[in-house]
């Protein structure tokens, strides 16, 4: 029920998404009176992998997370969260109310051995062709410790080796300097935590413009400042889109031209549509939740359903479990939640 | 001397700066057997208005702030900062590392009273035809005190006062969300002590998009945070521009579409051209110092010597001390340095 669109997104997208994947089975969770409408007659194939699930409540975007917590328990975004840890359910996606989300999986599902506060991770394209960098924290935390980033450090390299096939992501911290003596006491930490540990490939510091590079796969910082690079990506992303268009709806000749630019137009979007990266994941907890952007469209919400059904074959959780376990000399805890 | 291509980009870009602008007296500061060399047989109009000053030592991009303070004692550097101290230059002008230049330019000229550190600042493109965002500090401290942050507020109104010729600037304090609620501890109270200040136009918490959406004049950040967005940016910026003449040289299709849209991709880029943009001032010194990029071609650089003049025709340094004595209630400071 969440998001910019609700349901008139999601529906759809999760239409789309049963199609795509023959396997899937999807839970919608809202009003069931709007989901019924809005599914009309569904075709066998289809209607047997999906199930609804009425709530009587929805998480509003202006919502406070703490009241969100106390007093939307019915709500869509709770009874998924809840069928995750019923086990009745292996991700939850939502387009709702970051803030809330992150409050009641926290509460819920609780976060992982090892891992103090959960983090929010996405892929982002970069300049060597199809590569991604996973950037974290992206707004969870405010206020890190050098241990935090390490933590971090550890989700975003099992996600990008499970979600990219990497057997060995390279791990960059973000400084405003690549030189040792950059930055602040916490970033100077964290970097000595990180070196001395066999199993992350730290490739050291990096900056802003590193991650549009494609320098290493992995960019860990706190989630004030991953927060400010997301959104000044946007941001000037969006700028450049909306100079492109006016550029080319000038005048009669420069509308010609884009008529005729129009596929490598096209051919461009695709490659680094933002679209195609939709689909966070809040990290170091016991299940996957998966935050879609909240003005996202339907192709943009199937790539978070995608997101979520790779990290469920590749159970990120316990990948993440163990290998804190590993790095703790604690027993493995494949058994979450 | 600084910067990745010294001389050979200053030289040029000084005598087009003084062909520009028919008041200008330009010191040119370095090695005076390339300077001469490069320089070659100048008409006596532009001669009368340069002239050069021998400097046995250059500040290399990989010198430690500290160490090029204590050993480039005759860089061309310091003797350009000197200069201003000594009231023989209104303004320096550099391309070389930027940690010296602040170092040497807090030793030499001091800070303003009422500012404890310096900030630098530049302005970016908008989606407003026409308008600039102001954003400081863009990397010289990376720890901040909320009343700093306040003291960069002050400085970027009276700068975007006299470079833009806005009476009432707009100032927006750069958090990772609009709501009150929002933020670390030291950005709420900067932002208590930026609203109950009159002559300060504060307009609240703004997000790294707005910086390209327009929304306010000047945005206020500490270093760490300014330096990753202004990074983040050139980083999206040249994947974008990467990804735009790889599509138009795909083929001969798309090449003729790249020849019959040369003219809007001209015109596009003059919209957003970094270049256009350089030229970062260190502001709250009792002198004016710029920094340009340390990429910078020839045109580029002479932006920065534009930003410059105006500066020192507008007196900014003056104004924000004088901003600050009438805030703290102390006589106006106008004899500097």
């Amino acid at each position: 029920m969440g998001g910019d669109y609700g349901p008139a997104v999601v529906v759809p997208a999760a239409l789309q998404a049963l199609s795509d994947h023959e396997n899937l089975e999807l839970i919608l969770v809202g009003d069931e009176a709007i989901l019924k409408t809005m599914l009309g007659k569904l075709p066998a194939t289809v209607n047997q992998r999906l199930s609804l699930r009425h709530a009587s409540q929805q998480v509003e975007m202006d919502d406070l997370p703490s009241q969100a917590l106390r007093y939307k328990k019915d709500s869509s975004m709770r009874i998924t969260i809840d069928l995750v840890k019923q086990g009745l359910a292996d991700a939850c996606v939502s387009a709702g109310n970051t803030g809330a989300l992150m409050a009641m999986a926290r509460y819920v599902l609780k976060t992982l051995p090892g891992i103090d506060r959960p983090a929010i991770i996405t892929a982002l394209p970069t300049m060597r062709q199809g590569h991604t960098t996973h950037v974290l924290d992206l707004g969870a935390n405010i206020e890190v410790t050098p241990e935090q980033l390490f933590q971090f450090a550890v989700m975003g390299t099992v996600l990008t080796q499970a979600v990219e096939n990497l057997p060995n992501p390279k791990v960059g911290l973000l400084n405003i300097g690549q030189e040792e003596i950059k930055g602040n006491e916490k970033v100077k930490e964290a970097a000595r935590l990180l070196a001395a540990t066999p199993f992350i490939n730290y490739a050291g510091f990096v900056e802003g413009d590193d991650i549009y590079k494609g320098t290493v796969d992995v960019v860990v910082c706190d989630g004030f400042v991953g927060n400010i690079a997301l959104k000044t990506t946007e941001g000037v992303a969006k700028m450049i889109s909306h100079y492109v268009k006016q550029s080319f709806n000038k005048n009669l000749f420069t509308r010609l031209a884009a008529l005729i630019s129009r596929p490598i137009l096209i051919s461009l979007r695709e490659q680094i549509d933002p679209r195609r990266y939709n689909g966070a994941s809040l990290l170091g907890l016991r299940g996957i939740v998966i935050k879609s952007h909240g003005s996202a469209d339907v192709l943009s919400f199937t790539y978070a359903i995608k997101e979520a059904i790779i990290e469920v074959q590749k159970n990120v959780p316990s990948r993440i479990s163990d290998q804190l376990a590993n790095f703790l000399g604690e027993p493995s805890q494949r058994q979450l939640g």
